[in-house]
């Protein structure tokens, strides 16, 4: 009994794929919709993405973004102005023909992206450098019609923040990127435990009418990679086609410099992936919902839920995020169901163990078990919570750094690329041709072009000529 | 010059309308987008929205209401399973026709309000007692393809929350309804500053679908009424159109009881029509993005824009919203742009002031202006707000009052509902074509059915057959 929401999950070793299904499931972060491709986002799941959404939004208002709001709908005119992106994303998008009883005029597509519409918005909002920079934010759903969809990883509608600034230099635009990048490198080691490696990406696999795409890649348990966040540079492409320009200090007429960055609801797959086992979710400290469930044992005794509830109103007031289970489940089938929903620590408390003034928490990454004093437990769970994050990150750092590795041959190259699950570091030509062939030989594409460059050959391993840059290559969701 | 922001925005005694129009634009609220009613929602509007958000959200949090996403669209026939909601909404849907380069088999409407979409979702949700009540709120934009279009007030896409909820008993769904209604209603007067009369719709006014609708009427400066938050009571009519039942205690399997309840960015609306003047928007503090501003005299003097800086630093580890203006505009600008802005409190700090050891305020609603000592701001202004938060509701209560007008025969009703701006109280038959009659003779709806009825008279003003409640009538936005 105790163990049975557990063998009601696919093991990650059997099936990785099904696995992730069981647990977004299960963990009761989502359901599916009558439409294929838009899900429901339960209310452990939604909580996971408030803790993110408040993490990421005080970080960014931090480096002086404000939030805005922009239009759901986009004329199909106006989403034609900028050739590139248009050609990227109209295949994809979702198109609203009519109003009411009244077929319209002018097609409408839901957004896919905002770009077109900030960059529409700022044409007249913006005259003078004085008005420079704009550093807007909007965090909202967007639609891309995908063939293939799975759960927080590849949805037809998906929550994110779309970041797009505009600047008087292209100094200035260059800086925001990179600290956007930085940025969210950052959130992601420091609030979700999840290592990344920051670089560039390639001209095939950039944005649709970025000048420059800037990633962060994360490696999931599976050995595939993930891209997690970008951040693009646009140079002044939108601001010619859209007309943006400002009159500057010396009193000439110039076009802005723009940005764009983002990230997804995707971050939820992420995290699954990187942490979770085959009990279920393991959620970092920061980001879960509930740090803390507090367990009784035998609660019907007299003074055990008291207990508990004691305890639990200690710990919020200490500024955690507690919660007693006093339901009539068994304590086994709690254990259980606190691991599935991967609660970093949990709490329990007996008869016997509140006799002897203490209480043994449990955690759930290495489910470890230490007995504490009552007395102690807000500075001892402070303590375990901290301990619990930097471990979450080493340990993802450490498979991630194991199960990444260095072609210095064309030999080692196609043996990695096939054979190993992880990155692939390894030099490339930079010719677009090379880029290609390996990702219909192999099925990889390019993750990045690392900021960390090593030189592990001088010569691309597909076609021998001098080598450019090193490469992380990868499988990827 | 100093006035020049003020000079730009037209007399609210000479054209209210103009008037409102220009405080949205004119304080930076909004900005027209290419799509008729689809507004953009700069920084300024935004954070206010972000502080209703907060403040309401709490308050969800605290009566156990949990956060979901659910999908934007709805399938067609998805929508028409409840024939009175697709009678309502149908007529003011947009259509999603395509998706990529394929056109779809179905039809797809973004959400107008997603009863549907929680009922279908709520069907396979729940089984037993023992997951009831689920108490689901969403924070997201809706479409309804109006035909007039102003902001905040009635716009084809509106950001707002929309709660869903469902229960085992009539019972709890009904006191459901009615705790959501309270809530907003203390929101309203203990953070927006504006009072509300708390009542029923009527059979023509409530909501599609609904048994009953629950709604706060607040009364504008123009003598206008707004609907500012309806609460819907179902009773089991969703869950018999979709199927939503469990097995009860009693082991046998009903239909669930269901409630839904929404504020909107209309609430913005609100706030400038109730608070703002000739010289702009008056934000209510606790609502106020910035809830004072230090405007420096002589900034260039050596030590006064030192000092700005240090009394902002005080006034914001003191718990405030504060921010220093500190750019180039003249003094006399930078009072009109905070006035403007409904900013509640300026502190006025030239060479003079610092070297006298004190600081000049100045309230934005009454304008009064008050010396005091620079070492006791952080509790005169912490004084200051709660008090401006009192008079605001005082002095709209005040203006509610009188005008608000009973008519206790037909001849003064007819004189009040033509002659008078605000609302008008008198009796009604109940008959829905007395109510038809008020609207077409005098474009006047009825706004509720005030819980505390009073007996102005035994007949019904229109067709002089015996009363059957005290209605509250008034020209609507």
């Amino acid at each position: 009994m105790a163990d049975k929401l557990v063998r009601e999950i696919t093991s990650m070793d059997e099936d990785f794929t099904q696995w992730y299904t069981d647990v977004c499931v299960k963990a009761e972060l989502i359901a599916y919709s009558h439409i294929k491709g838009f899900m429901v986002i339960k209310p452990y799941g939604y909580a996971i993405w408030e803790n993110i959404q408040k993490e990421l939004d005080k970080r960014f208002k931090k480096t002086g973004v404000e939030n805005v709001s922009m239009p759901l709908l986009i004329p199909e005119s106006l989403l034609a102005k900028e050739g590139e992106l248009v050609n990227g994303f109209a295949p994809e998008v979702a198109w609203v023909t009519a109003g009411g009883q009244e077929p319209l005029t002018e097609r409408l597509c839901i957004r896919p992206t905002s770009e077109t519409v900030f960059s529409d918005f700022y044409k007249d909002d913006v005259h003078s450098y004085r008005d420079l920079p704009r550093l807007y934010n909007q965090w909202c759903s967007v639609v891309r019609w995908e063939k293939e969809t799975r759960p927080f990883l590849r949805s037809r509608e998906f929550l994110w923040q779309e970041g797009h600034t505009i600047h008087a230099t292209k100094e200035e635009a260059e800086d925001r990127t990179q600290m956007m990048l930085n940025l969210y490198a950052d959130f992601l080691s420091e609030d979700m435990a999840i290592p990344t490696i920051k670089g560039q990406k390639t001209e095939k696999e950039k944005f649709a009418g970025a000048e420059a795409t800037y990633t962060i890649e994360a490696l999931m348990h599976d050995g595939r990679a993930l891209q997690s966040g970008t951040s693009h540079f646009f140079g002044q492409k939108f601001a010619e086609a859209y007309d943006i320009t400002f009159t500057d200090k010396d009193n000439k007429l110039k076009y802005v410099w723009q940005t764009s960055w983002g990230m997804t609801t995707r971050l939820i797959g992420a995290m699954i992936m990187v942490h979770g086992d085959n009990e279920g979710l393991v959620l970092p400290p920061h980001i879960a919902p509930t740090q803390v469930v507090v367990i009784p044992i035998m609660q019907k005794k007299e003074g055990v839920l008291e207990k508990a509830r004691e305890v639990e109103s200690t710990l919020i007031d200490a500024g955690f995020r507690v919660k007693v289970d006093d339901s009539d489940k068994s304590p086994g089938w709690k254990f259980s169901e606190a691991e599935m929903r991967g609660i970093p620590v949990r709490v329990e408390m007996g008869p016997r163990d509140i006799e002897a003034g203490q209480a043994v928490l449990v955690r759930r990454d290495t489910r470890e078990k230490i007995t504490v004093a009552i007395d102690n437990l807000a500075e001892e769970i402070k303590n375990l919570l901290e301990t619990i994050q930097k471990d979450m990150y080493e340990r993802a750092k450490n498979h991630r750094d194991t199960h990444t590795f260095e072609a210095h041959s064309s030999e080692e190259f196609s043996d990695m690329i096939q054979n190993k699950d992880g990155f692939v570091k390894a030099m490339w030509c930079g010719d677009r041709a090379c880029e290609d062939k390996i990702k219909e030989d192999f099925g990889a594409t390019s993750r990045c072009i690392p900021y960390e460059q090593e030189n592990l050959s001088d010569v691309c391993p597909i076609c021998g000529k001098p080598a450019k840059h090193m490469v992380i290559w990868g499988k990827a969701y």
